[in-house]
């Protein structure tokens, strides 16, 4: 159970944005900004960092939410999603993608880990500037709503279809989108 | 030296915020709703759980700002700041708080750590939902603003009295005001 009353019927991050409107407004106007805004990283890679770092931080909701949203926004679908989680060393992904995923992993454990020489190896397979500021903010992000999810003990859904109903949703309306959807203005 | 190019004028967070407006925008909205929005939380308290976290996570910027705008707006000022930091269970704050800490310190290490017993205890000391919530949600914030500020590797201010300056600041015009008064439009 939760630690504080949320919504048995909204899983959960749901539950929280429920909870606190104030905060769920800037909280889904980041990760629109971060997951769908424009940028060279495709949607898909994006989500993969968010779902990859959620795993790394053992966060079952946000892993499963993003390994979703990823899965139905990547050409190799939840397969190339579980590699990744697995061994993102020996995934079949681009050698830009696992640069920033190394970036995001460090990221994770502690901000002070992202080396020079990793972020060198980043550009060397062709990532840029804001490539690499976006990864790491993602990752940085995701180890906020990690803690958030898990630190307030939201409840996990029951509906097995919960994660591929929500990824359609999301990919639909957006992060900004659904929750207003909700009928939480943004 | 920063891991992408920023303004060696605008050190810390800054220099990312005028990187890249489009995350800055929802990144202060948050802060400005988490520690200086309605809430029985004074202005104060929350700087002060804001630099008690970002001491765990050792980062230097973010500890120095949130402790000067926790120093500004406390009648104790920087003796308490200095105080909680060293020895959280033996400073001089209200039970209340210390329970809220405790949960803060958990968060900071992983959100599974927030146990039952740890939000009893802080509602046995008169915090309410709302309070719990946003403890999780200010720890896990700074969480992420820790790794952003650390994982571009941004530099330190040269002025020694840069963050009582930037509390003056903060304290007058608000996070969304500073960031607007730098002219990127909230």
């Amino acid at each position: 159970m939760a630690h504080i009353p949320v919504n048995p019927e909204e899983p959960g991050i749901r539950g929280l944005f429920r909870f606190r409107p104030e905060t769920a407004r800037p909280l889904n106007h980041l990760v629109e900004v971060l997951l769908r805004g424009p940028s060279t990283l495709e949607r898909g890679e994006r989500e993969l960092i968010a779902a990859y770092v959620s795993n790394l931080n053992e966060c079952r909701y946000c892993t499963s939410a993003h390994a979703a949203y990823a899965a139905a926004q990547l050409p190799e679908g939840m397969a190339l999603v579980d590699q990744v989680r697995a061994d993102a060393d020996n995934a079949p992904i681009a050698p830009k993608l696992r640069a920033l995923l190394r970036i995001a992993a460090a990221v994770q454990h502690d901000g002070r880990d992202v080396s020079g020489q990793m972020v060198a190896a980043a550009r060397a397979e062709g990532a840029d500037d804001t490539e690499i500021h976006d990864t790491v903010l993602i990752a940085a992000a995701f180890c906020m709503f990690n803690r958030y999810v898990d630190g307030l003990a939201t409840a996990l859904p029951q509906d097995p279809d919960f994660y591929t109903q929500r990824a359609k949703t999301i990919i639909e309306s957006g992060y900004v989108g659904t929750l207003a959807a909700t009928g939480i203005e943004t």
